[in-house]
């Protein structure tokens, strides 16, 4: 592997034992066993129950595997809704998530901010007959996150509706409370720093009822990835089609480093890690930080405007090895996102700093 | 890499490359770049230029990739038929596509025969009606093919619907006419020897032109993965969501070394290695050629009932280093499986036959 710094959001440097688990993956055949085997449905369960530990979901939560956290907010939407959705847009992906739900002929209702502006709980004004609430807790075009504090207000304010979280970008990072929500949903590119190519979609008993409702009514809610049938698969450790084994495997591989490591000194990195990087940028004559409340700067995705433009940025950190994210679609030239994963220590952080010192 | 040699009809064992190619892009920072970069766009426009001159598909052909195969069967539901398919059931895999489209809510139409039996054109009796014809070319449950020969017919037959054709468990076997139909899926754990986690769904503009007709008439056609979607991104050698990066890049690989040895000679030595099963079988007294009709027989997964439950036969096999596949679901015990794709050798399909001979 090239030792190439991949500080960008999204695919991302991969996490230093990946490389170590893919070729254990490949001695061990694990791409040419059978998914209907007990080797795989062992590999399924180590990678579900470690998922499970490592973000302290509680045992009534289910956690399935599909091809990506895009695919999720499909599913979430023909499994969870039967008219009315609810999304707090602020960026690229909450908005995407939005016209998800219109394209699959919901009628999704929204509260729209600023780019760069975040959302308290006390923002929502979401209608009464709201069947599913989606926030982002960390928008990746943006870099804005909504507060866990303020995520677990809004199952007290709308007690009825089912919440969704969409956390591509910030798992492991946050520390939710699953007494307040009922789903949350990210990809393995990001924080697990994984290839690209599996979603993981948490959800509750609540979830999987409002989908065997929806279903008894005669609503189309999908087919081999509807809730009903991947929970059938799951409880015996299996998926419907035939998954991303190395994926599945390896995810289970890393979950389990971070175990080793603890979760607690993972987050404790991460805000160390932010708090080297927004501090550098507030002293920097060439970056500003872009969200101006405190409470909504993300920890995973850290965002600054830039005088250099961005792409001028990685070819000055090209020949140190190191390359960050530009600015999302038009923000692309003027602003940077720069990725703090775990796959990234304090030292590689520092070291990226030095460089950005320009 | 273990040497064992899993001779499953999918999973299946790998392509002798794989693990070199896997390397590769971890050396090449594969897995870390971005999915909208230039970089990634010359990998998935790589891998659509080597399927499509491996598989000798036309220029008004697109390529997609997806989750799973079995995703396809979901969106060509979705995105070519209003209310009418038309499906030829003769096993597991071919009755759960007419079953997706059932719980697509979608009026579905099945001719179905025994487990073991095959279609010609002539048996089709789909109603006028009929959008799109959902055939099987090979269904791995059974070991049962549709002569290529056949499928062609079916175009001069329905001329008004759309045809598509499972590939799953025998490209890049058959060499398909293109002009006889208007729609393949795949995927790469089987005839492509590849880690299971990516589907390839080939369509032309009439599929295209049908999900546009049916989004203007307002019917949902899914979200991200409609083809109106896929095609945007995939002109520009993109996809709509972060995809398996790697996967794509492997299989790109693999269809280049697969164009290097000719695809004339992959088939050449698909059917020679087939023949020596089909004739070993023949002549053993513990096993029996399951599927009756010669025509009809599957080069790609061989099906024979057996005397000696199959798992006790790779009991044999494994100190041998060697796996089979068993029978599907209440034929597991009765009968075997054995895969023929491209990964394997002749000699290592005599060394099969050879360990056979109990």
């Amino acid at each position: 592997m090239s030792n190439k710094l991949y500080f960008t959001p999204g695919p991302s440097g991969l996490y230093p034992t990946v490389p170590f688990h893919i070729q254990n993956a490949l001695n061990e055949d694990v791409c040419a066993i059978s998914h209907r085997s007990k080797k795989y449905e062992a590999i399924h369960e180590n990678t579900v129950q470690n998922l499970k530990e490592l973000l302290n979901i509680p045992d009534n939560f289910h956690l399935f595997f599909t091809g990506s956290a895009t695919e999720v907010w499909d599913r979430v939407i023909e499994n969870c809704v039967e008219q009315h959705s609810y999304h707090c847009v602020n960026g690229s992906f909450s908005k995407r998530f939005y016209e998800t739900a219109k394209e699959l002929n919901k009628n999704a209702t929204k509260i729209e901010v600023e780019f760069g502006k975040g959302f308290n709980a006390d923002d929502l004004n979401a209608p009464i007959e709201t069947e599913l609430i989606c926030l982002t807790h960390n928008e990746t075009s943006a870099g804005v996150s909504m507060p866990v504090s303020e995520i677990n207000k809004v199952k007290d304010k709308y007690p009825n509706a089912l919440i969704v979280v969409d956390a591509v970008s910030s798992m492991p990072y946050p520390n939710f409370d699953y007494s307040k929500i009922d789903s949350v949903l990210f990809s393995v590119q990001k924080g697990f720093g994984m290839p690209a190519g599996l979603g993981v979609w948490i959800v509750n008993e609540r979830c999987i009822e409002k989908s065997k409702l929806l279903q008894t009514k005669g609503i189309s809610i999908g087919t081999y990835h509807n809730l009903p049938s991947l929970l059938s698969k799951g409880i015996n450790n299996q998926t419907p089609e035939t998954p991303n084994v190395l994926g599945i495997y390896v995810l289970g591989k890393v979950a389990g480093d971070m175990l080793s490591i603890g979760i607690d000194n993972i987050r404790k990195d991460t805000e160390t890690k932010a708090k080297l990087l927004y501090e550098f940028i507030q002293n920097s004559t060439n970056f500003e930080i872009f969200v101006n409340e405190p409470a909504h700067r993300s920890q995973t995705v850290i965002v600054a405007n830039t005088v250099i433009p961005s792409p001028q940025i990685n070819k000055i950190l090209e020949p140190h090895n190191m390359a960050i994210g530009t600015g999302y679609a038009k923000y692309k030239e003027q602003q940077v996102r720069i990725a703090n994963f775990p796959a990234f220590s304090i030292d590689d952080v520092e070291k990226l700093i030095e460089k950005l010192k320009l």
